[in-house]
């Protein structure tokens, strides 16, 4: 993707936005606006095509492959230094494992002076624990820690450190990012830090393509857990000591965590 | 509040909504859509009234006071029984620190067969700390947790623990209820059990009144932290030891936690 021109314009603008996790549904109003006037969307190609309906026929797509996050963060800034209107395209919530972050690492580490004068606005979204928590129930419902299992950027030990502190604390916990092609043991060896502190039977939720077609939620207990229920499309949830499955009625059940917490 | 009636019906509905932090510029389609369309409308004045643009003149309004969650969710339930079609409101997300989990506790604890045949949805919400992340640039980057500072349903004593828990393993932190008229010393026990882990330059974000008249985002050292800065309508994020501050101009400043994590 080359910048059409290098003369800069002040009146640029970017915007990160989340679209939420998949479905139009769940995409706030504030984004809808942002991508119906943008005059250009940069993202990874999937989410792209999943708000396509929403493009403009003047709007230019500027397509890039998963894992160049800096590289496309660059070049959404580069974009609205020249005076475009850009939508740099997220799923979920920008802030919450996606590319706001992206962005102001790259502002920092190049400091580009060409990048001064645009207006940054950063809007989010419904995250995909959020979306999997509403579908089952309330499991996030007490406090909770989100954690991504992704050891490209992090050591796993920070990452060990980190799980074996919420069991300890009895956090519910939100795995993000817990299984690649590249990375199939990471979730395998959260489970077992969790299972020296919380019970096998501690309800587990699994949320694949939510939003999306072909979305699947499922239950299961943590002694059940492997690595082959997880895939990078999908959010895991596990429950604290306290979370519970309660059964409205004989086919219908929901899994909850309550308010209230055992002196 | 009395049901109007306590003839069964099995098409009764209950939607428990998020309506977003407070702008309708967040609140999601979904929910739009089923406040539109719903016969009742059971919430907090507060709540009721930021959404009050959206509601059908044959809606019926259920005001409740705060604090009676219990209450709440037993007579949205009871209405839905009857065969209404019942939207439950909560700010922010439903499933954070709102009526979800009461609502499964309720069902739980009393386990009324007339509720059986309701049928129940949760549809999620942007929550407070998602939006004070976004106004600010994206401090929630990377692993956080979430922590309610309320002591009324739990013992302080496992919220102190869940806190050091967090500044141990270097977590970013957003506190829910970090003070109220009744509640006034929680927030200074909370930032001295993370002075011993963490920097007093550590950034604060202290967001107020998210998305509704008086917004105030203010960010600040923790060491410079006083109850005094917060309120039962504030969301307090504390940053991680890789939490920093980027200078895009001389007058806009961002707040960020980096992606990558050093060894």
């Amino acid at each position: 993707m080359t910048a059409p021109s290098l003369t800069l314009n002040p009146s640029g603008k970017l915007a990160i936005v989340g679209i939420g996790p998949g479905s139009l549904a769940w995409m706030s109003p504030e984004v809808q606006t942002i991508l119906q006037t943008a005059t250009d969307w940069v993202g990874y190609q999937t989410y792209l095509d999943l708000v396509e309906p929403l493009r403009a026929a003047t709007t230019q797509r500027h397509v890039s492959d998963n894992r160049v996050e800096l590289e496309r963060a660059r070049a959404a800034l580069d974009l609205a230094a020249i005076g475009r209107t850009v939508a740099l395209i997220s799923s979920g919530d920008p802030g919450i494992y996606a590319m706001a972050a992206a962005v102001f690492e790259v502002l920092e580490r190049e400091a580009s002076p060409v990048w001064a004068a645009v207006t940054i606005q950063v809007c989010p979204g419904i995250s995909a624990m959020q979306a999997a928590a509403a579908l089952v129930g309330a499991p996030l419902g007490h406090d909770f820690c989100a954690i991504s299992l992704s050891d490209i950027l992090k050591p796993w030990t920070a990452i060990a450190a980190r799980i074996e502190a919420a069991a300890r604390a009895d956090f519910v916990i939100a795995f993000y990012n817990p299984v690649s092609k590249q990375r199939t043991w990471q979730l395998e060896q959260a489970q077992a830090i969790l299972r020296q502190w919380r019970s096998p039977q501690t309800p587990v939720v699994l949320a694949r393509n939510l939003g999306r077609t072909g979305q699947t939620v499922t239950v299961k207990t943590l002694g059940e857990l492997v690595s082959t229920d997880a895939d990078m499309r999908t959010v895991v949830l596990v429950g604290s000591s306290q979370t519970r499955i309660v059964q409205q009625s004989h086919d219908r059940q929901w899994v909850y965590t309550p308010r209230f917490y055992p002196s």
